[in-house]
């Protein structure tokens, strides 16, 4: 069974309402190493409506916020030779987000899967493709800041 | 007592996570016209915090979408002599959305303060500061597109 890098994350980071694991309100998202990147996935309940049957633009850019944050671990444990698990995750915070809503999202189990644009030492940028079952309905791009290391 | 452009959607587009007035469980933000811009006031309560008492990211692409949504609804109106309450508002979505985080935002009562960049007939592209009482701590942009008239 694979570590999501948030289960990894030191308890104080871990209270967020996107990706917190100690979080009993919020959405818990899960963020996997894949062989080349990274990926999240998440079923959100109606609750989180936007117009009609579509997930809110809010739900869409706290998936992506949050999954580039776990992303960035992910890439930058990579690149100093560790895996999920290895060690307490260092914790990133976005300092740019960008959301192109390119076509509506249906309230249905949803995948976003992460790249690695740039990967530093303090900083990493992840651009990400959210779909839902039927091609990519949003594309993102987040800049992201490294506050602790493991 | 003024009148939230939200208060004045339809029916049908009142059931956002973020600004619906008919989502129990949602955010119900308001944004009201101003002389020259648009005001949202919000207080976020303690679950949505990020790291340590800071607001999470999600929680605030998430005003600063519904309030760029509900300001691109007013500039319209504003552009076409009417004002919030003639009419059931237009409703405009998100095509694209920036967020750049400037500072970390405290979990205290949240102000954001919405300018017109550009108002189309179809497209509107509203700036947004939003401050916690200290100065800005977060600066967005988004470009909205229409997809109901009064």
């Amino acid at each position: 069974m694979a570590t999501a890098v948030q289960d990894t994350y030191p308890e104080d980071f871990a209270h967020c309402y996107g990706c917190g694991r100690l979080n009993r309100h919020g959405h818990r998202i899960r963020t996997f190493a894949t062989a080349t990147g990274t990926v999240t996935e998440h079923d959100p309940t109606p609750q989180y409506r936007g117009a009609a049957d579509f997930a809110y633009g809010g739900l869409i850019a706290s998936l992506i916020d949050c999954h580039s944050a776990g992303s960035a671990a992910i890439f930058w444990m990579r690149a100093h030779d560790l895996e999920v698990g290895d060690e307490p995750a260092p914790r990133f915070v976005t300092a740019r987000l960008e959301v192109d809503y390119v076509a509506p999202t249906p309230l249905r189990p949803l995948r976003l899967e992460g790249v690695a644009e740039e990967t530093g030492e303090r900083k990493v940028v992840v651009t990400t493709e959210l779909s839902a079952g039927d091609g990519v309905t949003v594309r993102g791009r987040a800049v992201l800041v490294r506050i602790t290391a493991p």
